[in-house]
């Protein structure tokens, strides 16, 4: 048989930089070695019981198809949760969407062709590579440091990136995976970079509300320059505590955008039913639900950064959102570092799965020194991962 | 501000060919006309209660990320169900999808790369040209005619569309829209056209349980000389009555190819949690279920399609399988005629929605008489409908 070939895609798609490591996690776990899993966002804390109840009381005899766009009650729900924030939505402006990612990759296809470019800051989130590839467009970084907090570089550093094949900069404000959030200057320096260039803002937001030290976000929906050039990607996944739903959203005020990301929605059907149904009872009970979440992240965000400071080793920023941030360590080659502590190492019988920061940039040679990390365990967990973040370090050679 | 391009892919991107005629149903609903919804395969079979009963029975206090290959409870009971028909599955050939058009779309972007061709049997299930679009390969075409019951024409038919730029065939059956069941020979017939000409088979197989008179279908898995070169393509939405879940499988005997799925699952994280929840209760119910569904089915198409017997300026072929048929009417535009039915006729206050083929069709001259049928109805209903299309047919000018 002549040899097969599988598509040149297929071949780019990169794997899973977070989940990479688990065979050894699962090794690590096989010797009775309890490990901290500091390397995915998924949060540990209680999902509203409104979600599975109001699912469990759904009362349909046939598990039909919703319409393309989303459920109507879920998408009068998204709108009044916008309204509630001060944000000018109309049931017009939102679709639902399976989960974020869907909206991402519509979003990239409705604005962006095969070969076109889109600017982002990395370190990024990593699944954006993936949905570059599926939509054949190339991002193009402009590197952020941890020196600076991962704010952004001058507008100029910026405008040097865009190209006649730029069509959009693509942004996550609270930011994963540096707990970055934009202030009203950067956001205003996109604005002005979108306007002049004719450029797209996607802006991902799915960790609104994770904001800590009384600061608020500043959100894409705030530009009124470039209202029409805006498109928000959401997600129920963060806010609630309910990643495995699969219930997302898409937000333009720009009508064609609509009309275009509608066609996408079409064309897979509809996002999955039930789950949208426990969205609704989600956000009709945000208020008692988000507020104590983010008092709990930013208490552990706190004792996290505090904890660290006293870590030879690690250098590192307090970010201002989010549950994650990037460590710069001092070892040679953080991947290397991640898999010896699932492999070669324990204290008192406990070690911890990071994240490689470098599956978190585009350009190849960036954050090998770094790791992400999630604060998504409690308190206690996280104190004692911070006592073996610092014996490893210790006891590791490069 | 200087105009606003979207991207080429989002304006060929199509609108749904089966709901685009929704507003003109819901206009003749406020005149209190009631119309009987042969459009769309949204059964109205009951779902079975043990999907409903096993999600309101999750146990888990955080809807957390499930494996991106979907969950291992589902992936086995799917191997079960494959291995009681007889095929030789194992847990490593099956991934679970969010639905069966994730499965088409995963499968498209493994295979091939823009600029690449697929061939396809028009008419075909719609929403491969919207996947084609998002994959950015091109649709070949291969016409098949009610005269033949929309069975395959010549090997050398088919051989003439292949180029060096083919990189698959796409097929569908039991088959929506026509209800085509490809017989043995015909298996055969694609079998050795994809092993002389190095392609892949991908084979959406969705309405697997829905053949009549006592047949089976015959899957593309159990073609052994092209094991490495099958995908197949499958959903719990038909036969479950469960369109809604949005829970699909992909399944393949090639590890590289299920390696580069698995990257493209891993992107989009997860397939939603409690659906593959529900989908595990159902495929351990399954015996109790599929039987009676598909002899009500049976039942259906015996009585709708003799009754379109009697009905002038009707051309049919009673189908093998699934739950649709085209049917070619004494009509011009079947597209206007679809529309006329719901803007200005009824018979004793009722009217019918119809699918018009051509948006079943990749050649843009094909169809134009036809209409698809879908016998979602129970028996009452469907009875009534043809009385209706009588009607219409007797009254309508072109």
């Amino acid at each position: 048989m002549a040899e097969m070939k599988l598509s040149r895609r297929a071949e780019q798609m990169p794997y899973s930089a977070i989940r990479k490591l688990v065979p050894f996690a699962d090794e690590a776990k096989k010797k009775g070695i309890h490990v901290f899993h500091l390397n995915i966002g998924q949060p540990d804390i209680k999902t509203p019981v409104e979600i599975f109840e109001s699912i469990a009381g759904f009362q349909k005899d046939v598990l039909g198809y919703g319409p393309s766009g989303g459920l109507l009650d879920l998408r009068v729900a998204v709108v009044d949760y916008h309204r509630k924030l001060g944000f000018d939505i109309d049931i017009d402006n939102v679709w639902i969407t399976t989960g974020g990612s869907e909206a991402i990759i519509f979003a990239m296809m409705t604005v962006a062709d095969p070969g076109d470019e889109m600017i982002v800051f990395e370190p990024f989130y990593t699944n954006y590579n993936g949905f570059a590839v599926m939509s054949q467009l190339n991002l193009v970084p402009v590197t952020t440091r941890v020196e600076d907090g991962f704010h952004l570089p001058s507008k100029e550093i910026i405008e040097a990136k865009i190209t006649d094949k730029t069509r959009a900069i693509l942004i996550n404000t609270p930011n994963n995976p540096t707990g970055t959030v934009f202030t009203e200057e950067e956001m205003f320096i996109l604005n002005s970079l979108c306007k002049k260039h004719n450029l797209y803002l996607l802006s991902d937001e799915v960790y609104r509300e994770f904001v800590y030290d009384g600061n608020v976000q500043t959100s894409a929906l705030s530009l009124p320059e470039i209202k029409d050039r805006v498109i928000v990607m959401d997600s129920i996944s963060k806010r609630f505590s309910a990643c495995g739903a699969r219930v997302g959203t898409i937000i333009s005020h720009n009508k064609t955008i609509m009309d275009r990301l509608l066609k996408f929605g079409q064309a897979r059907l509809c996002p999955p039913t039930l789950e949208q149904v426990g969205a609704i009872a989600a956000y009709k009970n945000i208020d008692k639900y988000v507020r104590p979440m983010i008092e709990e992240y930013e208490m552990r965000r706190n004792l996290l950064f505090k904890g660290l400071d006293t870590v030879q080793g690690v250098y590192a920023h307090k970010p201002e959102g989010a549950f994650y941030g990037i460590l710069r360590l001092s070892v040679q080659d953080a991947d290397k570092f991640c898999r010896w502590l699932l492999t070669d190492f324990s204290y008192k019988n406990k070690t911890l799965m990071l994240a490689p920061a470098n599956g978190f940039y585009s350009s190849p040679d960036k954050g090998v020194s770094e790791v992400r990390i999630a604060y998504v365990l409690n308190s206690e967990d996280l104190k004692e991962s911070i006592e073996v973040l610092g014996a490893a370090l210790q006891s590791y050679k490069d």
